[in-house]
Protein backbone atom coordinates (compact mmCIF):
# COMPACT_ATOMS: atom_id res chain seq x y z
CA UNK A 1 0.00 0.00 0.00
CA UNK A 2 1.35 3.80 -0.90
CA UNK A 3 0.60 6.61 0.74
CA UNK A 4 0.82 10.25 0.24
CA UNK A 5 2.12 12.36 3.56
CA UNK A 6 1.58 16.31 3.45
CA UNK A 7 4.12 17.55 4.98
CA UNK A 8 4.91 21.16 5.77
CA UNK A 9 8.14 20.69 7.27
CA UNK A 10 7.05 20.77 11.07
CA UNK A 11 6.78 18.48 13.85
CA UNK A 12 3.61 17.25 13.14
CA UNK A 13 3.92 15.95 9.75
CA UNK A 14 7.78 15.12 10.39
CA UNK A 15 6.36 12.42 12.71
CA UNK A 16 3.32 11.84 10.50
CA UNK A 17 5.76 11.15 7.59
CA UNK A 18 7.67 8.47 9.92
CA UNK A 19 4.31 6.85 11.21
CA UNK A 20 3.34 6.85 7.09
CA UNK A 21 6.85 4.34 7.02
CA UNK A 22 5.73 2.69 9.79
CA UNK A 23 2.64 1.51 8.02
CA UNK A 24 2.81 1.71 4.11
CA UNK A 25 4.62 -0.12 1.98
CA UNK A 26 5.87 3.53 0.45
CA UNK A 27 5.82 7.06 1.30
CA UNK A 28 5.94 9.65 -1.11
CA UNK A 29 5.57 13.31 0.79
CA UNK A 30 4.19 16.92 -0.78
CA UNK A 31 4.64 20.19 0.54
CA UNK A 32 2.93 23.51 -0.36
CA UNK A 33 4.21 26.34 -0.81
CA UNK A 34 1.56 29.20 -0.41
CA UNK A 35 3.99 32.06 0.07
CA UNK A 36 4.20 31.28 3.96
CA UNK A 37 7.08 33.88 5.63
CA UNK A 38 7.99 30.51 6.99
CA UNK A 39 9.20 29.39 4.06
CA UNK A 40 11.81 27.83 5.86
CA UNK A 41 9.90 24.81 6.58
CA UNK A 42 10.12 24.12 3.68
CA UNK A 43 14.05 23.83 3.33
CA UNK A 44 13.61 21.58 6.21
CA UNK A 45 11.11 19.10 4.70
CA UNK A 46 13.53 18.82 1.54
CA UNK A 47 16.40 18.07 3.82
CA UNK A 48 15.00 15.68 5.96
CA UNK A 49 13.07 13.85 2.74
CA UNK A 50 16.52 13.55 1.15
CA UNK A 51 18.10 12.21 4.11
CA UNK A 52 15.45 9.81 4.50
CA UNK A 53 15.55 8.84 0.13
CA UNK A 54 11.62 9.69 0.68
CA UNK A 55 10.34 11.16 -3.14
CA UNK A 56 9.50 14.83 -2.24
CA UNK A 57 7.18 17.24 -4.32
CA UNK A 58 6.98 20.88 -3.46
CA UNK A 59 3.76 22.46 -5.09
CA UNK A 60 4.27 26.90 -5.94
CA UNK A 61 0.01 27.37 -5.21
CA UNK A 62 1.19 31.25 -4.41
CA UNK A 63 -1.00 31.58 -7.70
CA UNK A 64 -4.02 30.88 -5.41
CA UNK A 65 -2.89 33.47 -3.45
CA UNK A 66 -4.91 36.57 -5.54
CA UNK A 67 -7.74 34.22 -4.85
CA UNK A 68 -8.06 33.47 -1.41
CA UNK A 69 -6.83 36.41 1.12
CA UNK A 70 -6.99 37.36 5.31
CA UNK A 71 -4.04 35.22 6.38
CA UNK A 72 -1.13 36.67 8.47
CA UNK A 73 0.88 33.75 7.56
CA UNK A 74 0.58 34.89 3.77
CA UNK A 75 0.63 39.11 4.24
CA UNK A 76 2.00 41.67 5.62
CA UNK A 77 -0.16 41.26 8.97
CA UNK A 78 2.08 40.70 12.00
CA UNK A 79 1.94 37.16 13.36
CA UNK A 80 -0.24 37.62 16.67
CA UNK A 81 1.82 35.92 19.55
CA UNK A 82 0.71 33.97 22.48
CA UNK A 83 -1.29 30.88 23.07
CA UNK A 84 -3.14 29.47 20.27
CA UNK A 85 -6.56 29.18 22.49
CA UNK A 86 -6.17 33.04 21.85
CA UNK A 87 -8.75 34.99 20.11
CA UNK A 88 -6.04 36.30 17.99
CA UNK A 89 -4.82 33.39 16.50
CA UNK A 90 -8.01 33.30 14.18
CA UNK A 91 -5.60 35.79 11.68
CA UNK A 92 -3.82 32.70 11.21
CA UNK A 93 -6.59 30.97 8.73
CA UNK A 94 -5.83 30.22 5.21
CA UNK A 95 -8.73 29.93 4.08
CA UNK A 96 -10.23 26.44 3.50
CA UNK A 97 -6.56 25.77 3.25
CA UNK A 98 -6.87 21.87 4.49
CA UNK A 99 -9.40 21.21 2.02
CA UNK A 100 -7.22 23.01 -0.80
CA UNK A 101 -4.11 21.02 0.24
CA UNK A 102 -5.81 17.75 0.60
CA UNK A 103 -7.83 17.79 -2.50
CA UNK A 104 -4.35 18.26 -4.17
CA UNK A 105 -2.91 15.30 -2.27
CA UNK A 106 -5.33 13.32 -3.42
CA UNK A 107 -5.22 13.77 -6.78
CA UNK A 108 -1.58 13.76 -6.59
CA UNK A 109 -2.11 10.41 -5.26
CA UNK A 110 -4.21 9.11 -7.46
CA UNK A 111 -1.65 10.16 -10.31
CA UNK A 112 1.21 8.05 -8.78
CA UNK A 113 -1.35 5.14 -8.11
CA UNK A 114 -1.39 5.92 -3.56
CA UNK A 115 -4.28 4.56 -1.97
CA UNK A 116 -3.92 7.02 1.11
CA UNK A 117 -3.30 10.23 2.11
CA UNK A 118 -2.00 11.34 5.53
CA UNK A 119 -1.82 14.18 7.82
CA UNK A 120 -0.88 15.15 10.73
CA UNK A 121 -3.38 17.51 11.87
CA UNK A 122 -3.90 17.73 15.76
CA UNK A 123 -6.01 18.11 18.44
CA UNK A 124 -4.58 21.25 19.50
CA UNK A 125 -5.51 22.67 16.08
CA UNK A 126 -9.09 22.42 16.98
CA UNK A 127 -10.04 25.43 18.80
CA UNK A 128 -8.55 27.49 16.13
CA UNK A 129 -8.94 25.40 12.65
CA UNK A 130 -12.64 24.45 11.89
CA UNK A 131 -10.65 21.78 9.30
CA UNK A 132 -8.25 20.89 11.33
CA UNK A 133 -11.48 18.85 13.68
CA UNK A 134 -12.62 15.00 12.93
CA UNK A 135 -15.79 15.98 11.72
CA UNK A 136 -14.12 18.29 8.90
CA UNK A 137 -12.08 15.22 7.90
CA UNK A 138 -14.78 12.15 8.21
CA UNK A 139 -16.81 14.14 5.79
CA UNK A 140 -14.37 14.94 3.33
CA UNK A 141 -13.02 11.28 3.55
CA UNK A 142 -16.75 10.46 2.50
CA UNK A 143 -16.09 12.79 -0.59
CA UNK A 144 -12.27 11.34 -1.50
CA UNK A 145 -13.30 7.44 -1.13
CA UNK A 146 -15.69 8.11 -4.27
CA UNK A 147 -14.13 11.17 -6.04
CA UNK A 148 -11.89 8.98 -8.48
CA UNK A 149 -12.02 5.65 -9.73
CA UNK A 150 -9.56 4.67 -7.53
CA UNK A 151 -10.65 5.74 -3.74
CA UNK A 152 -8.13 7.28 -1.60
CA UNK A 153 -8.70 6.89 1.91
CA UNK A 154 -7.78 10.04 4.38
CA UNK A 155 -5.09 9.44 7.85
CA UNK A 156 -5.49 11.54 10.90
CA UNK A 157 -3.54 9.61 12.99
CA UNK A 158 -2.99 12.40 15.35
CA UNK A 159 -6.41 13.77 15.24
CA UNK A 160 -7.11 12.67 19.05
CA UNK A 161 -3.43 14.15 20.46
CA UNK A 162 -2.06 17.41 21.99
CA UNK A 163 1.80 17.91 20.01
CA UNK A 164 3.00 15.95 23.63
CA UNK A 165 1.47 13.40 22.75
CA UNK A 166 2.79 13.19 19.32
CA UNK A 167 6.48 13.16 20.72
CA UNK A 168 5.48 10.88 22.76
CA UNK A 169 4.34 8.61 20.05
CA UNK A 170 7.17 9.44 17.68
CA UNK A 171 9.15 8.09 20.60
CA UNK A 172 7.62 4.90 19.99
CA UNK A 173 8.96 5.22 16.50
CA UNK A 174 12.50 5.34 17.99
CA UNK A 175 12.09 8.93 17.27
CA UNK A 176 14.39 10.99 19.95
CA UNK A 177 14.34 15.02 20.46
CA UNK A 178 17.34 15.92 18.26
CA UNK A 179 15.68 14.56 15.19
CA UNK A 180 13.38 16.85 15.72
CA UNK A 181 16.29 19.69 14.95
CA UNK A 182 15.01 18.92 11.25
CA UNK A 183 11.83 20.23 12.18
CA UNK A 184 10.48 23.98 12.01
CA UNK A 185 7.73 25.34 13.29
CA UNK A 186 7.75 29.06 13.79
CA UNK A 187 5.58 31.09 11.72
CA UNK A 188 8.21 34.03 11.34
CA UNK A 189 10.92 32.51 9.37
CA UNK A 190 14.54 33.94 10.82
CA UNK A 191 17.32 32.65 11.60
CA UNK A 192 16.27 31.67 14.62
CA UNK A 193 12.63 30.43 16.15
CA UNK A 194 10.65 33.28 17.67
CA UNK A 195 9.35 31.78 20.52
CA UNK A 196 6.64 33.77 21.00
CA UNK A 197 3.80 32.75 17.55
CA UNK A 198 1.43 30.88 18.39
CA UNK A 199 3.28 28.08 16.70
CA UNK A 200 6.12 28.57 18.65
CA UNK A 201 4.32 28.46 22.41
CA UNK A 202 2.67 25.14 21.52
CA UNK A 203 6.38 23.18 20.47
CA UNK A 204 7.76 24.76 23.67
CA UNK A 205 4.89 23.86 25.94
CA UNK A 206 4.58 20.19 23.99
CA UNK A 207 8.90 19.46 24.72
CA UNK A 208 8.20 20.21 28.27
CA UNK A 209 5.52 17.95 28.62
CA UNK A 210 7.64 15.28 26.94
CA UNK A 211 10.40 16.15 29.58
CA UNK A 212 12.93 16.86 26.14
CA UNK A 213 15.04 19.77 25.84
CA UNK A 214 13.56 21.10 22.40
CA UNK A 215 17.16 21.28 19.81
CA UNK A 216 15.77 24.28 18.10
CA UNK A 217 17.51 27.64 19.05
CA UNK A 218 14.89 30.15 19.89
CA UNK A 219 15.33 34.10 19.88
CA UNK A 220 13.29 33.79 23.36
CA UNK A 221 12.98 30.59 25.14
CA UNK A 222 10.83 32.20 28.30
CA UNK A 223 8.01 33.59 26.67
CA UNK A 224 6.05 30.18 26.29
CA UNK A 225 5.42 29.75 29.81
CA UNK A 226 3.40 32.74 30.22
CA UNK A 227 1.48 32.31 27.09
CA UNK A 228 0.15 29.12 27.95
CA UNK A 229 -0.73 30.54 31.96
CA UNK A 230 -2.91 33.18 30.24
CA UNK A 231 -4.19 30.79 27.37
CA UNK B 1 -26.67 36.33 -0.50
CA UNK B 2 -23.57 35.79 -2.52
CA UNK B 3 -22.14 33.50 -5.05
CA UNK B 4 -19.24 31.76 -6.21
CA UNK B 5 -19.72 30.25 -10.21
CA UNK B 6 -17.04 28.00 -11.21
CA UNK B 7 -16.59 29.30 -14.68
CA UNK B 8 -15.06 27.37 -17.13
CA UNK B 9 -16.54 29.41 -20.12
CA UNK B 10 -18.15 26.55 -21.66
CA UNK B 11 -22.45 26.26 -22.30
CA UNK B 12 -22.75 24.44 -18.81
CA UNK B 13 -21.25 26.92 -16.77
CA UNK B 14 -22.63 29.26 -18.86
CA UNK B 15 -25.65 29.02 -18.25
CA UNK B 16 -24.81 28.35 -14.18
CA UNK B 17 -23.94 31.52 -14.32
CA UNK B 18 -26.75 33.11 -15.43
CA UNK B 19 -29.13 30.93 -13.18
CA UNK B 20 -26.99 32.08 -10.06
CA UNK B 21 -27.64 35.22 -11.15
CA UNK B 22 -31.31 35.10 -11.32
CA UNK B 23 -31.43 33.12 -7.75
CA UNK B 24 -28.60 35.15 -5.76
CA UNK B 25 -27.61 38.96 -5.22
CA UNK B 26 -24.59 39.25 -5.76
CA UNK B 27 -22.65 36.89 -8.14
CA UNK B 28 -18.71 36.57 -8.62
CA UNK B 29 -17.36 34.11 -11.02
CA UNK B 30 -13.90 32.19 -10.99
CA UNK B 31 -11.96 30.19 -13.93
CA UNK B 32 -9.26 27.87 -13.73
CA UNK B 33 -6.37 27.92 -16.17
CA UNK B 34 -4.50 24.38 -15.51
CA UNK B 35 -2.79 24.73 -18.75
CA UNK B 36 -6.11 23.29 -20.69
CA UNK B 37 -4.91 23.20 -24.62
CA UNK B 38 -8.60 24.66 -24.79
CA UNK B 39 -7.29 28.03 -23.10
CA UNK B 40 -9.51 29.63 -25.37
CA UNK B 41 -12.15 29.11 -23.26
CA UNK B 42 -11.24 31.42 -20.72
CA UNK B 43 -10.92 34.50 -22.92
CA UNK B 44 -14.55 33.50 -23.88
CA UNK B 45 -15.59 33.79 -20.03
CA UNK B 46 -13.69 36.82 -19.65
CA UNK B 47 -15.89 39.00 -22.57
CA UNK B 48 -19.21 37.48 -20.93
CA UNK B 49 -18.18 38.69 -17.46
CA UNK B 50 -17.05 42.23 -18.70
CA UNK B 51 -20.34 42.32 -20.60
CA UNK B 52 -22.48 41.18 -17.26
CA UNK B 53 -20.18 43.17 -15.08
CA UNK B 54 -19.49 40.04 -13.25
CA UNK B 55 -16.45 39.85 -11.12
CA UNK B 56 -14.10 37.48 -12.35
CA UNK B 57 -11.25 36.06 -11.25
CA UNK B 58 -8.63 33.59 -13.39
CA UNK B 59 -6.50 31.55 -11.44
CA UNK B 60 -2.89 30.34 -12.69
CA UNK B 61 -3.07 26.52 -11.12
CA UNK B 62 -0.62 25.52 -13.94
CA UNK B 63 1.64 24.74 -11.35
CA UNK B 64 0.01 21.68 -10.45
CA UNK B 65 0.52 19.75 -13.19
CA UNK B 66 3.73 18.46 -11.99
CA UNK B 67 1.95 16.88 -9.16
CA UNK B 68 -1.26 15.96 -11.44
CA UNK B 69 -0.34 14.10 -14.52
CA UNK B 70 -2.07 11.79 -16.78
CA UNK B 71 -5.09 13.97 -18.68
CA UNK B 72 -5.46 14.23 -22.36
CA UNK B 73 -6.26 17.60 -21.55
CA UNK B 74 -3.42 19.04 -20.48
CA UNK B 75 -0.44 17.02 -22.16
CA UNK B 76 0.45 15.55 -25.36
CA UNK B 77 -1.75 12.62 -25.48
CA UNK B 78 -4.21 13.62 -28.67
CA UNK B 79 -7.38 14.42 -27.21
CA UNK B 80 -9.75 11.45 -28.01
CA UNK B 81 -12.61 11.74 -30.71
CA UNK B 82 -16.23 9.96 -30.48
CA UNK B 83 -19.14 10.29 -27.71
CA UNK B 84 -18.56 10.34 -23.93
CA UNK B 85 -20.18 7.45 -23.37
CA UNK B 86 -16.72 5.48 -25.39
CA UNK B 87 -14.16 4.39 -23.06
CA UNK B 88 -11.24 6.28 -24.26
CA UNK B 89 -12.90 9.46 -22.82
CA UNK B 90 -11.55 8.63 -19.30
CA UNK B 91 -8.06 9.94 -20.57
CA UNK B 92 -10.16 13.66 -20.76
CA UNK B 93 -9.78 12.66 -16.65
CA UNK B 94 -7.63 15.17 -14.46
CA UNK B 95 -7.43 13.30 -11.32
CA UNK B 96 -9.60 14.65 -8.73
CA UNK B 97 -9.91 18.27 -10.81
CA UNK B 98 -13.24 18.84 -9.27
CA UNK B 99 -12.46 18.35 -5.91
CA UNK B 100 -9.60 20.86 -6.40
CA UNK B 101 -11.73 23.40 -8.22
CA UNK B 102 -14.56 23.44 -5.82
CA UNK B 103 -11.92 23.71 -2.88
CA UNK B 104 -10.63 26.64 -4.04
CA UNK B 105 -13.93 28.27 -4.90
CA UNK B 106 -14.56 28.00 -1.36
CA UNK B 107 -11.79 29.26 -0.02
CA UNK B 108 -12.80 32.68 -2.72
CA UNK B 109 -16.33 32.13 -1.09
CA UNK B 110 -14.96 32.38 2.33
CA UNK B 111 -12.54 35.12 1.84
CA UNK B 112 -15.23 37.31 0.02
CA UNK B 113 -18.16 36.20 2.29
CA UNK B 114 -20.35 34.42 0.10
CA UNK B 115 -22.11 32.04 1.35
CA UNK B 116 -22.82 29.51 -1.75
CA UNK B 117 -20.45 28.05 -5.04
CA UNK B 118 -22.11 26.90 -7.73
CA UNK B 119 -21.23 24.45 -10.39
CA UNK B 120 -22.33 23.48 -13.48
CA UNK B 121 -21.83 19.86 -13.10
CA UNK B 122 -24.42 17.77 -15.34
CA UNK B 123 -26.18 14.32 -16.10
CA UNK B 124 -23.99 14.02 -18.95
CA UNK B 125 -20.74 13.79 -17.37
CA UNK B 126 -21.70 10.89 -14.95
CA UNK B 127 -20.41 7.84 -17.33
CA UNK B 128 -16.95 9.18 -16.99
CA UNK B 129 -16.24 11.53 -14.06
CA UNK B 130 -16.86 10.53 -10.78
CA UNK B 131 -16.70 13.93 -9.43
CA UNK B 132 -19.21 15.30 -11.08
CA UNK B 133 -22.12 13.07 -9.83
CA UNK B 134 -24.58 13.95 -6.95
CA UNK B 135 -22.88 11.82 -3.94
CA UNK B 136 -19.63 13.25 -4.61
CA UNK B 137 -21.12 16.76 -4.78
CA UNK B 138 -23.30 15.85 -1.63
CA UNK B 139 -20.61 14.23 0.62
CA UNK B 140 -18.33 16.99 -0.52
CA UNK B 141 -21.13 19.76 0.75
CA UNK B 142 -21.23 18.16 4.21
CA UNK B 143 -17.38 18.79 4.45
CA UNK B 144 -17.73 22.47 2.52
CA UNK B 145 -20.62 23.04 5.24
CA UNK B 146 -18.28 23.01 8.18
CA UNK B 147 -14.80 23.48 7.13
CA UNK B 148 -14.57 27.04 7.73
CA UNK B 149 -15.82 29.81 10.55
CA UNK B 150 -18.84 30.44 7.95
CA UNK B 151 -20.78 27.18 6.16
CA UNK B 152 -20.19 27.14 2.56
CA UNK B 153 -23.43 25.33 0.34
CA UNK B 154 -22.59 23.84 -2.96
CA UNK B 155 -25.01 24.19 -5.85
CA UNK B 156 -25.47 21.50 -8.61
CA UNK B 157 -28.31 22.95 -10.27
CA UNK B 158 -27.89 20.69 -13.88
CA UNK B 159 -27.02 17.37 -11.94
CA UNK B 160 -29.79 15.81 -12.73
CA UNK B 161 -29.85 17.56 -16.30
CA UNK B 162 -28.67 16.34 -19.98
CA UNK B 163 -26.50 19.06 -21.77
CA UNK B 164 -29.96 19.64 -23.97
CA UNK B 165 -32.14 19.99 -20.50
CA UNK B 166 -29.62 22.60 -19.56
CA UNK B 167 -30.54 24.80 -22.81
CA UNK B 168 -33.95 23.80 -22.33
CA UNK B 169 -33.49 25.76 -18.71
CA UNK B 170 -31.24 28.68 -20.01
CA UNK B 171 -34.42 29.13 -22.53
CA UNK B 172 -36.16 29.98 -19.52
CA UNK B 173 -34.38 32.68 -18.13
CA UNK B 174 -34.24 34.16 -21.38
CA UNK B 175 -30.93 32.61 -22.99
CA UNK B 176 -31.33 32.17 -27.24
CA UNK B 177 -29.15 30.13 -29.14
CA UNK B 178 -27.31 33.57 -30.59
CA UNK B 179 -25.92 34.20 -26.62
CA UNK B 180 -24.38 30.81 -26.77
CA UNK B 181 -21.32 31.71 -29.30
CA UNK B 182 -20.11 33.36 -26.01
CA UNK B 183 -19.63 29.93 -25.21
CA UNK B 184 -16.48 27.35 -26.19
CA UNK B 185 -16.71 23.87 -25.67
CA UNK B 186 -14.45 22.39 -27.69
CA UNK B 187 -11.33 20.30 -26.04
CA UNK B 188 -8.78 21.85 -29.00
CA UNK B 189 -8.05 24.99 -28.70
CA UNK B 190 -8.37 25.94 -32.40
CA UNK B 191 -9.77 28.92 -34.56
CA UNK B 192 -12.95 26.99 -35.01
CA UNK B 193 -14.34 23.78 -32.94
CA UNK B 194 -13.63 20.80 -34.12
CA UNK B 195 -16.66 18.90 -33.89
CA UNK B 196 -15.39 15.86 -33.11
CA UNK B 197 -14.23 15.45 -29.52
CA UNK B 198 -16.53 14.60 -26.82
CA UNK B 199 -17.14 18.03 -25.68
CA UNK B 200 -18.08 18.73 -28.78
CA UNK B 201 -20.37 15.98 -29.93
CA UNK B 202 -22.25 16.05 -27.04
CA UNK B 203 -22.57 20.44 -27.46
CA UNK B 204 -24.19 19.28 -31.29
CA UNK B 205 -26.15 16.60 -30.06
CA UNK B 206 -27.79 19.37 -27.68
CA UNK B 207 -28.64 21.96 -29.85
CA UNK B 208 -30.10 19.56 -32.04
CA UNK B 209 -32.40 18.11 -29.13
CA UNK B 210 -33.10 21.99 -28.08
CA UNK B 211 -33.99 22.58 -31.72
CA UNK B 212 -31.29 25.36 -32.11
CA UNK B 213 -28.69 26.04 -34.54
CA UNK B 214 -25.41 26.28 -32.62
CA UNK B 215 -24.04 29.59 -33.31
CA UNK B 216 -20.69 28.39 -33.14
CA UNK B 217 -18.33 27.33 -36.14
CA UNK B 218 -17.54 23.81 -36.56
CA UNK B 219 -14.24 22.30 -38.83
CA UNK B 220 -16.75 19.30 -38.99
CA UNK B 221 -20.39 19.76 -38.09
CA UNK B 222 -21.42 16.21 -39.38
CA UNK B 223 -19.54 13.66 -37.52
CA UNK B 224 -21.02 13.94 -33.84
CA UNK B 225 -24.30 12.34 -35.83
CA UNK B 226 -22.18 9.29 -36.51
CA UNK B 227 -20.64 9.46 -32.88
CA UNK B 228 -23.96 9.89 -31.10
CA UNK B 229 -25.46 7.03 -32.85
CA UNK B 230 -22.17 4.91 -31.98
CA UNK B 231 -21.95 6.32 -28.54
Amino acid sequence: MKAVVIYSGGMDSFTALHTARDKFDEVHAVSFNYGQRHGKELQFAHAVCQMNDIPHQVVDVRSINSLIQGSSLTSNIKVPEGHYAEDNMKQTVVPNRNMIMLSLAVGYAVSIGAENVVCGAHAGDHDIYPDCRLDFFAALNRATMIANYTPVELHVPFIGMTKGEILSHGSTLGLVAQDYKWTWTCYNGREKACGKCGACVERQESFAQMGWKDPLDYEDSEFWKQAVANG
